[in-house]
Parts: structure tokens; C-alpha cells; sequence
């Protein structure tokens, strides 16, 4: 091994919310870590664990928390050596402030990567449509980092919400397609109200996405983290580090 | 969740050789899960560190042994509850024995898997042919269990092993769709030495062979090894169990 380049810093990557957008999240880091050898790439240790009381209900109607299950994933991290740790699922930051409070390492935040990532587009977005799980609205995550960047946002209105709700299913149990299907008739009508900018603020959407008409431009919250990823893990390390 | 079906068991993923091999491994064992919410899925964790000395090197030349960095995650993967291991390279199965003697829950064999998957194949192979690294055919890890299974096959002239060297390289630089034009060169001068099954035999070389033109029959070792996964975190458990 090259003793001259250190190797990046190692990343908990807490998943099962879905599954699918967990592997999907370590195949971006993976896509965007330059590399020509095994040894380049990103230490990662990923908690991909799905049985976790589901998230949507606990925040809208008091069903049971999926804290202690989260806990447990991060400290399983954290003992595996983890020196961050990235959560791939927007609705599960609900509890991003609770986690924190046990936390020992840092938690790069999916919020504050998307912001970032919104700041680098060509020009700012007119109007940005929030595409999320009813859980991730009623929590007011996203909301307050939009807010705080001062990028103005809208809902989707029932309808749409109900096409999101859809898609997002779909593409857990396995059909993309119809999930992008329904994605894209969700984008229209926001689209219609003027969004020029769909936020897919749930790390299921961008696995429906692909096949999304370029009517509206698109910003990838797991792309977005695993951007963020990539930076906190080969960041230069101070002394000592 | 439903309580009348148990949570399926926990699933270690040793990986990081390569990392791109470890997510594919995840990949499949998702898609091979019947599902339609999220906790129906296997719970799986991935250590895919990928600081590990390098292994064909340690079997063919002495280099340093990765025995030690594959322990060190054998010992995570358990301490996170594993109730099994996978290996996501077939190169490290050269230390298979050794890491059984340490290890407190059971290895699913790659090589094992890969034999049952030719069993089920719908008729046997005249003649297989072992795609694999260096590293890999020198260890006899997977001739073994060939020879064991009564299935006859060869080893890839010095010519193809160059073409699969290459490959597997291509590969583990980002670079699928050339790794996918040199197995198929080396599967060719394989075919007219009559193999007609090629064994894909290195984790890297299933992510170049998705162009592979259909001269050849194709047993793809992740497919198997996942097959394997999915079946033993889905078996019904003992009582007690």
C-alpha cells in the first residue's frame, strides 16, 4: 500500500430504510471516489438491517420509534470503527438530533448535503418542490434547512402526495419502473405550479428517477450525501487526526 | 411487523476486495429476497474495507498476509451480530480454513455454493472452465471442489489468463465495459478448447460479463453465493434456534 497517501477516514453507512437505497447510497461513493486500486476506495461499513419499526407512522400517528433500533445500528457502527456516520433515509433524520445526542462521531447530514448541493447548480431554483415521504414533511426536516438557505419551497398537494406515497412503495417492493411512472406524474403537477427544481428528498425516488422527463431539473439527496461522503472521508487529516 | 413470521437471520458481508464486489453481493441477495416491505428483507451487514494486502501477491509471491485486516472484520461482522458469513471475493477463500478456526458462526463457501449451483444447472457441463485469478487457481481452493462434485474442467492458458488478469483489473478500476471485452476474449479461446461453461470464478468478473455473448454457459459464483445467503437466512429455524 502506498504509505505516502493515508487511507480515507472509514464511513457507517445506517441502512434498512430501505434496503435498496442503502446499497444504492455505497454505489454512489463508490462511483464517485476516484481510484485505480481496491485500496483507494472509501473504508465503509454499512448497518443495512430492515427491521425497524417503520418511520412514516411513528411521526404522523405515534406509532412505535424506530430510535432504538437506530441506536443500536449506530453503536454496532461505532464499534466497528466508523469515524461518521451517514443515515440513507431522509425520513429516518427526524430522529437526526436524537442520534447526535449519543452519537460519538460526527453524522453527515442529508439536509445540509442537499443544501450544499442546491448551492452548486448553474442558477438557483425559481420555485423547489420538496418530494418526500408524509413523515419527512410532518417533521419539518427538510423544511427548516430549506428555509434557513433561503430557497423557496413548496409541498406537494394532496394529490401528488398520493402518487409519492405510491412510487415510494413500488420501488420497496421492488418495481422501479412504476414507481418512476408515478414519480413523473408527481413532478408534472408541481411543475404546473411552478417548481423548476424536484427535490427527491427520500432515497427511494432517485431509484424510481431515471427515467424522469428532463422537464424539471432534479436535485438527489443520495447523491447529494454521498457527495458529502466522499469529501468528509478523503478530507486531508490535521496532526494528530 | 408481523410477529407469525420470524425476522430472517443476520447476514455478515466480508468485503473490500473489491468494494465494488461487496455491493454486487448486496445487490443480488436483495433481488433474490421475496418481499414487499422493507422488513421482509435480510438483515445484512457489509464490512467493505478495502485496506487489506493485496491477495494474489500473498498466495503467489509471499507478500503480506491478509489474514490479519480479514479477522479484524470477521470480528466486527460478528460482535454486530452476524449469525453468518459471506466472503465477497473467492481469492480470500485461500484463508477459509483459517478464518473457520476463528470464527464463532458459520462460513457460507462460495466454492460450495458455486457446485450446487452447476447441480441445478438443466444438464452438466461437457467441460468447465475456471475463470479466476492467479491467486485463486494457484490456492486449488476452487479445484477442489470441483474435483470433489466429479465436474472436469481447465484452468485458462497463459494467453487467457493475461486477457483475465486484465479483466478483473478493468474492473476494480471503474471500468466494466472493458473488462467485458477481454472475458469475452478469454471465454472464447476457452470455448474452442471445448469448455461450455465458463465459471466465473472472481467476484470481479460477473460485473464485466454482462455483455458476454451466449457461445458460452455462464455460472456466475456471486449469483451462487447469494442463492446460498438468501436460502440460509430464510430457512425455517429450530425451535430453540
Amino acid at each position: 500500500m502506498d504509505t505516502n497517501r493515508p487511507a480515507p477516514r472509514r464511513i457507517g453507512v445506517l441502512g434498512g430504510m430501505g434496503p435498496a437505497a442503502a446499497i444504492d447510497l455505497q454505489a454512489r461513493i463508490l462511483a464517485l471516489t476516484p481510484a485505480s486500486r481496491d485500496e483507494d476506495h472509501i473504508p465503509v461499513v454499512c448497518w443495512n438491517v430492515p427491521q425497524v419499526p417503520p418511520r412514516v407512522p411513528a411521526i404522523l400517528s405515534g406509532g412505535p420509534s424506530p430510535l432504538p433500533a437506530l441506536l443500536e445500528g449506530v453503536r454496532a457502527l461505532e464499534a466497528a470503527g466508523a469515524e461518521a456516520i451517514a443515515i440513507a433515509c431522509n425520513t429516518a433524520h427526524h430522529w437526526a438530533d436524537d442520534l447526535r445526542a449519543e452519537m460519538g462521531v460526527p453524522l453527515i447530514d442529508i439536509g445540509e448535503a442537499t443544501v450544499r448541493e442546491i448551492g452548486h447548480l448553474p442558477r438557483p431554483p425559481r420555485l423547489a418542490a420538496l418530494a418526500a415521504t408524509r413523515g419527512t414533511l410532518a417533521s419539518g426536516f427538510f423544511a427548516r434547512r430549506l428555509d434557513a438557505a433561503g430557497i423557496p419551497w413548496i409541498a406537494p398537494d394532496e394529490a401528488a402526495q398520493a402518487l409519492l406515497d405510491e412510487a415510494i412503495a413500488a420501488v420497496k417492493s421492488g418495481d422501479a419502473p412504476s414507481g418512476g411512472r408515478l414519480l413523473a406524474l408527481a413532478a408534472g403537477t408541481m411543475h404546473q405550479r411552478g417548481a423548476d427544481l424536484l427535490v427527491a428528498a427520500c432515497t427511494e425516488l432517485p431509484l424510481a428517477a431515471r427515467a424522469l422527463p428532463p422537464a424539471i431539473a432534479l436535485v438527489d439527496t443520495t447523491q447529494a450525501l454521498a457527495r458529502a461522503v466522499v469529501d468528509f472521508a478523503r478530507a486531508p487529516r490535521a496532526p494528530g487526526d
